[in-house]
């Protein structure tokens, strides 16, 4: 068995973890990165591709903004799509000049494992067998397999960024947390293909036959979704199906001029909102999808993962430079404040793009004609569009 | 048989019936209003008494608001409660001044009642077997008995402002509407009760033992509800067991400093969302709860009969003076424009409020941490709330 001792032992090399490394690596922290999958397996995960403004903030406050200010495309507004026409959404003007930027998951973690090796902190991936021990006292211990051999890693504290089927929250005692869970009647089918955008930015449509979202991760790089049901596999979507549906949910416009091409990739993905309470248990802390997945709708689960990682950054080298806990003790009440309001706008925005089956109390389509009444009401009123931009470019945080 | 023509008969005593009546009577169109019940019989029904900017504007035009002006209470503001403390959205800030004013429905009915009586225009009460027939034609008529005898009323026009249970709405063949309803899985308990308001604004409180409403018809007088399930019966809830319940669900200083008493009225009412579509069936047009229905978080019931009235109303007076028939031809798109999104209202008010049962897809008490986030976002941002009060005031007409 071989025996290390570090700081901060982080579970996962997602970008919540491996951006946690970084910004800890940077204060003068020790860390070590204990992956239990091959880089090349998580690179090769299709995830979200927007990112709030406080995500950029904080990829540039960890050094690692470069690639993405340069391939990045900064977007200013969304459009609605419902009852035959678009709506631009502006994100900036209410917001104080905030933006997105839509630059794909899988570059942000490209470029923080590149900056890992360049510095050469301590990434282990492969580990088999992860195990986080004795995180209720003083010394909490990671243990894993790698080739073969048993590792032992003594810390101070353990960061559990290992996603929402991690060992982390599922080492916690049954009662010692709570889970809130929202499953949701439908999946979204999203494909990957080399063409170019529907439009310059991205297309959120409601349709009565059901939702439909134009997004991209490039000039030259789509990525498209439409509602499906649970039961669908991927083997009943062919490309040229997936398109014909698309196409049926936009307006005429979109539809007409929307380029079309093979897909690269294709999946279903079930919708879900999940918080577990607490966030720290002792000496662990959970952060990113191991605490709280939201449903796609918003694109906030990267950025709620980032602001995560904020907080509990900020946190540990409060702690090690000031020797107060504070920040520590205070870190799962902000976090969670914080994601419950991202989980609220996710739900809502959810709610008022998807068909959803009838409620128990409902006669005739009254659920598609509030949706159809709401955005009839957003898209006319501009308190209604602010608070809809704060909430995607968002919310701000509590120092 | 005694037969009369007029030009617009209009079904129903209500606020509505009495005030297009009025409305009319003041632009010199002549128009009979009859309705089933007797006069006390219709004002002893407890209803609505938060009025619209827009109500109010509409009961000046009409000449009777003299007595509303002087015993009225203008609100600016309304509070809602939840986890403990009370929160103030401003109304009038974000709405350019606008305002609501507190003043009975019964109230508002009699003002329209005793105009009535002093204008001399003509109004049945008691009318019995009431029907309204070949309004799909030209030469629509009513007949009802009054005293023994059948009367036969000629006329243009005909209003159907005779409430959710009406005769009119029920007249029209099945294929020609449309309904869209969702019922709540719960009711409000309402007391009226002769004690001093809870405070100088409504209260609003989201408690996980239910929705309460401190509500007020004057400085004397409250209106107060909670939640309560529809099993319920009345001879369940004495008053001690009212407040106790009502204090349970306040913040702790409403909950200490409330005044109470013995309750004048003590009521049960269902919650639902209804609409039916179209609002005209040749020359028969629906107004008010013949056409739809809120639920009453929100208070817009009598300000969407209200709305309705405004555009009837100026519709009937284009066509006699104009000859033009675009006001009629348009009222029904115009009118539920405004009404779904004021559904929209309702429903959201509802939803952000009451407790709910958890849902299919629900684990843990997800339904009520979203509503917590929601509150906790919504009086943290200006734009939310600005939304808010702009619903509440009442959105501006389309003309």
């Amino acid at each position: 068995m071989s025996t290390q001792r570090t700081q901060v032992a982080i579970i996962g090399a997602g970008p919540s973890g491996l951006l946690l490394g970084q910004l800890l690596h940077k204060a003068g922290i020790a860390n070590i990165v204990i992956e239990q999958r091959s880089g090349d397996y998580v690179l090769g995960r299709i995830r979200a591709g927007v990112l709030e403004q406080v995500c950029v903030d904080l990829l540039d406050e960890a050094g690692v903004g470069a690639r993405m200010h340069r391939e990045g495309l900064v977007h200013h507004g969304i459009e609605l799509a419902f009852a035959g026409q678009r709506h631009r959404i502006d994100l900036s003007g209410p917001t104080g000049g905030k933006a997105v930027m839509v630059y794909g998951q899988t570059e942000v973690t490209r470029d923080l494992m590149d900056e890992r090796t360049a510095n050469g902190a301590p990434i282990v991936y492969e580990a088999e067998h992860v195990e986080v021990h004795d995180f209720d006292g003083s010394n909490p211990r990671v243990t894993y397999l790698k080739d073969g051999v048993r590792h032992e890693v003594l810390c101070d504290f353990i960061a559990g960024c290992d996603g929402f089927h991690g060992v982390c929250r599922a080492s916690v005692p049954a009662g010692a947390i709570r889970n809130f869970e929202r499953v949701y009647p439908f999946g979204w089918l999203g494909i990957l293909a080399d063409v170019a955008p529907a439009a310059d930015e991205l297309i959120y449509s409601n349709h009565e036959r059901g939702f439909a979202l134009c997004s991209m991760r490039s000039k030259t790089r789509v990525r498209h979704y439409v509602q499906c049901s649970l039961q669908d596999k991927i083997e009943d979507w062919s490309d040229a199906r997936f398109w014909d549906e698309l196409k049926s949910r936009l307006d005429p416009e979109a539809a007409a001029t929307i380029p079309t091409g093979p897909s690269i990739e294709k999946s279903i993905a079930p919708l879900r909102s999940f918080v577990a309470e607490p966030m720290r248990f002792g000496r662990m802390f959970l952060a990113g999808d191991a605490a709280h997945i939201v449903p796609p709708t918003g694109a906030k689960g990267l950025n709620l993962a980032a602001a995560d990682v904020r907080y509990l950054s900020r946190a540990f080298i409060e702690f090690y430079a000031d020797k107060t806990a504070a920040g520590i003790d205070d870190y799962s009440r902000k976090a969670l404040r914080r994601i419950w309001k991202a989980e609220r706008f996710s739900w809502t925005m959810t709610s008022l793009l998807h068909k959803f089956p009838a409620g128990a109390g409902d006669t005739g389509d009254v659920g598609f004609k509030l949706q159809m009444a709401e955005l009839d009401y957003l898209v006319n009123s501009p308190a209604a569009m602010a608070s809809l931009a704060e909430n995607y470019v968002g919310l701000p945080f509590e120092e």
